[in-house]
Formats: structure tokens, C-alpha cells, sequence
């Protein structure tokens, strides 16, 4: 893992994660425990519906994609809590042996204006397949702590 | 599974989908996987941090609640797909050992203008412990198929 801290996030930085692939066993074990709808469990049943086979829970997708961001964006020492995700879009489905990259921009990144110790980041994240297109979008809110050295500096005037 | 059609999905309707539990192991086996930060992962560090303790992962939350809706909301013979999450949001930490029920209401269901044997269902999706707080919430949007019978009446004077 990466150290990085707030200012390391860099407003319109692009960070290219990795890629990453599943196969129908993996989509298969995921959906049985978490999603266990037909369209992500039942090859047969699958195979007769709009997309000819199973597809990835979005959920699964998504785990898959943490994965890369845990690891190759945030940074144990400074990653805090994430508030959440906003505009969460599957916009293409997974199917087994599909290979994509994980590529995120950084959208926003500033001190927390309550508490000079840490700050806000925001990150476009996107899915690539192979043929370039966006799979899965999301934006993703994470609190960050600042660098111990980068604290705001004293008061004007204090001892 | 219940067999639930587009018409089925009341504006305002409140769906109790049951209860989950979450275990020490299961987080971290799951965070192995997916979300291999150590405050999910790594008892020690967690315990140093500012949750005490070790926290489930966001997406393990979530896929764990996925199971739920999957089972008790969305209907195979209608679930078509899910464009995506809006709002996603989480509010406070999952713990080993904490309870979470599930709590989905209607927000709107309309059929599609364009293809008439479907519509949009859009879902507010609460998590809430046993202090009756809320731990995580989404706006979720599925696309679902309306009965068979309810289609379009012929046009009038069509033969």
C-alpha cells in the first residue's frame, strides 16, 4: 500500500488502479452468499434472459473494484471513514472472464474546515472494459487525515 | 422468493425485510477479499483507532443487505436490472456482533413511457440497529416487468 495523505490528492490527478478479472465461479460464490437472484446464480435460467448468461452481481463489481482502491488509492495511515457514494451507475453488465480496469479522477480535495487535522476527498471512480467503455461509475466521498507535518500553522502572535 | 410485479410496488408502502448478523470472522474474511484495510482486517490497528475495533467493510454492508432485498423485494420473474444507487450513505460503524434490520419504502413506481411491459421502481433503503438508528441508507432504481395482464389495453377500435 501506497502512503499518501490529503495533499497527495491532487484535483484532477487520474489514477490507474489496475485491472481486474472474474470468472463465473467467483460470480457464481459471490451471488449464492449476497445476491442470489437467477440472473446471477443460474447459468440455465440466465441463459434464456436478456443477456444470454449470468452476469456479475453490482455489488460483486463494486467489492471487486474496492479491492484496487483500497489498496492503490487510499492509505491506511491517512484513510479515516468514507460518508458514501453518490451516483452509483451500472451501465453494462459483467460477465464471466471480463477484464477491467479501475480508473479513478481525483474531483475535490480540501481541509475539513471543523477539523485542521484531516480533510475531504472526492473521486470520480469508472470501470473500463476492454473495448474502453465505462461498466460501472460512482463518485466516492473519503475523509482523509493531512500529513502530521502540514497542520495549520500557528496563530500569528502565539508563543 | 415472492412473486412481485411492477403494480405490486406501492408508493409509500414500508417492506420489512428481516434482520442480519454480522460476525468478527465474517468481516474479516470478506475485507480479505475486497476491502483489505486494516481497520477491517487487522484487530490491533483497529482496536488504536478512532472505532475501537474492527468495522465491517461499506460493501460487505451493503452486499449483506443485498441478500435481503434480493430475496424479499425483487422478484425473479420481474427484476430486469438496476441502472444504479443514488445517496448511498454510511452513517455509523458495523460491528461484530450487531443486528441490522432491513427497512425498504416505496418511493415511486411508474411504467416506462417507452416500453410498456416496464417500469422504474426508486427505493429508499434504511439499515437500522437495535437502538433504532440508522446505519446505512441508499435510493436504489430497479427496473421491473409489469404483470402480464397489465399491458397496454388495444387502441381503441384496433380489431
Amino acid at each position: 500500500m501506497i502512503e499518501r495523505w490529503l495533499d497527495d490528492y491532487v484535483p484532477g490527478a487520474v489514477h490507474e488502479l489496475g485491472t481486474f478479472s472474474v470468472s463465473e465461479a467467483e460470480i457464481i460464490d459471490f451471488a449464492r452468499q449476497f445476491d442470489p437472484q437467477p440472473i446471477h446464480v443460474d447459468p440455465d435460467f440466465a441463459a434464456r434472459g436478456p443477456f444470454g448468461g449470468i452476469i456479475a452481481s453490482g455489488w460483486h463489481t463494486g467489492s471487486l473494484m474496492m479491492r484496487l482502491y483500497a489498496l492503490h488509492y487510499l492509505s491506511p495511515a491517512s484513510s479515516l471513514s468514507s460518508p458514501g457514494v453518490d451516483e452509483l451507475r451500472w451501465l453494462r453488465p459483467v460477465r464471466p472472464g471480463d477484464t477491467l480496469t479501475v480508473r479513478v479522477t481525483v474531483e475535490d480535495a480540501r481541509p475539513s474546515a471543523s477539523k485542521p487535522d484531516r480533510g475531504v476527498v472526492h473521486s470520480l471512480i469508472e470501470l473500463i472494459d476492454r473495448q474502453g467503455e465505462p461498466v460501472m461509475t460512482m463518485r466516492a466521498v473519503n475523509m482523509v487525515a493531512r500529513r502530521p507535518d502540514d497542520g495549520p500553522a500557528p496563530a500569528p502572535g502565539a508563543a
